[in-house]
């Protein structure tokens, strides 16, 4: 009963203004895999990296129970990207590597054929599609994309969505995908694509969740201090689908419930550079922030 | 025990994808009274209108139950805004005509100083203060502002913001006016400068309510159709008020439901033009919005 996760992996230099890291762990797949690894007890990455990936990183997925089993490892240098925040909303983007990803189009292994839970990170439409005509009895398909594949393979992500059953996506990236200038609009429309579930997140706005006939929206979580916003999004997804994995089914309570746990994921990742900050998540700081929120939205 | 109501009454000229409207109702003042008026039936409306405005709009104003025994009917022309929205976020002002309220600085009558409730709307802090001073026994002060306040007159802000409970301000301005990044530690630093709860309005992603360790999330109500946001905070502000002031009392459970409440009175504004689709609220089409958004934002 995997949950799947199938992403980038790779060394993020970031300038912020609290501090300047180096070369340090990040990728989608990997925040994502960390922070469903403290919801869900088998999940499985798959991504490249490249012959200088530190093997202490896989150490760290490995302690986190994370199967890495179908990790590839390729010839050649891992994913770079290197990133400044001005504030710490937004990152501008000063140098993409992408080395061994460039021919990343994963064979996924027969036992992981059938995992019934799947998330793609924001990568290639139509590297998600060959992965997705993989799984045999998926349970529930996700994927993230971003305003890249928007613009430069609308066609194919259009496909793509046709063969998902939640997309995962920003405030930003749906209205362009839509052309519509508001979100319930936007997230109209995107239904019509394919997914029955559309997640859009809104950084510190939060997230909401959307079907036919069904809304949910969740704030994000006030935090006192927030050092790196790099790979919130990715945590947000890993801690809703690692959430759902350990339910084995979906509801519209569990999935509200998905989205709290996503959201707690996320602002847990904040709280410092990489995945470091995650390392601190326990079930009874999981349950307080859960309980927090609770206090913060429910009204009489 | 009036809800006293200060601030501009004027005629909009508005140019929107939806239309085109020459000099209907607007004014931060008339919103706000209007919001109030189905929640609390004792309003009382301050402000300034010249020779040229129809009185067809005192009408509709009386037709509410609101109290317009105190408006200054000034010698010239009524306050005029022309703006133009590209989406219906952003509105760019295309003209703003003072007239009347150019020397408006209003003395507030004997029986309306006695007011527990007043929402000062988005006018001059300077104007602001001296109506405050005004007021003899206040229950809840609140007032609104915005950026050309905070960049024009910012330290006769900060002195305004002494003296009331509750300030009303949106995502940009507050960011704006604490020189912070993220809402928490921005609404952290306001609660700084004097009031005790502190409102922002993060248009379409609803808002957040801050207190000392008191936090409360609402979203925007989800509509199917927005013709034009103009007034949405206004009406925000005055449902909220409204809701207050029908209660009487400040509790954290009463700032909960006026936070729902003001949201779900800019939801009916932004349905239409001026003020047209306020007036098809009922209490009942109150009632099943409120039930709408316990449901979307409620989790076990």
């Amino acid at each position: 009963m995997s949950l799947l996760i199938v992403g980038t992996i790779g060394l993020d230099s970031i300038e912020n203004p609290h501090g300047k890291v180096h070369e340090v762990l990040g990728g989608s797949a990997v925040y994502a895999s960390v922070a469903a690894s403290f919801l869900y007890d088998n999940v499985s990455i798959i991504g490249v990296v490249g012959e200088d990936f530190p093997s202490e990183h896989i150490m760290l997925l490995k302690s986190r129970g994370v199967n890495t089993d179908s990790l590839h490892f390729a010839k050649g240098k891992t994913f770079r990207w290197k990133g400044r925040y001005n504030n710490l909303n937004q990152a501008i983007t000063l140098d993409t590597q992408l080395n061994v990803f460039q021919n990343f189009n994963p064979k996924i292994p027969e036992d992981l054929q059938e995992s019934p839970f799947v998330l793609l990170g924001n990568i290639d439409p139509e590297i998600q599609l060959n992965v997705i005509r993989q799984i045999k009895k998926p349970k529930l398909i996700a994927a993230d994309t971003m305003n890249y594949w928007i613009i430069k393979k609308f066609d194919q992500l259009i496909e793509m969505m046709m063969h998902i059953d939640l997309l995962f996506i920003n405030d930003e990236e749906i209205k362009l995908l839509t052309q519509k200038h508001y979100l319930y609009d936007a997230s109209q429309k995107a239904l019509e694509y394919g997914p029955s579930v559309i997640v859009v997140k809104k950084g510190e706005h939060g997230v909401m969740v959307v079907k036919k006939d069904f809304y949910f929206f969740a704030p994000g979580y006030p935090l006192e201090r927030v050092i790196d916003t790099t790979g919130a999004g990715d945590c947000f997804s890993g801690g809703f689908m690692g959430y759902i994995a350990s339910k084995g089914t979906i509801t519209e309570t569990i999935l509200k419930q998905a989205a709290i746990m996503g959201t707690i994921s996320s602002a847990f990742n904040v709280e410092g550079f990489s995945v470091d900050s995650l390392k601190n998540i326990s079930k009874e700081k999981i349950q307080a922030r859960f309980r927090d929120l609770k206090k913060f939205t429910q009204f009489e």
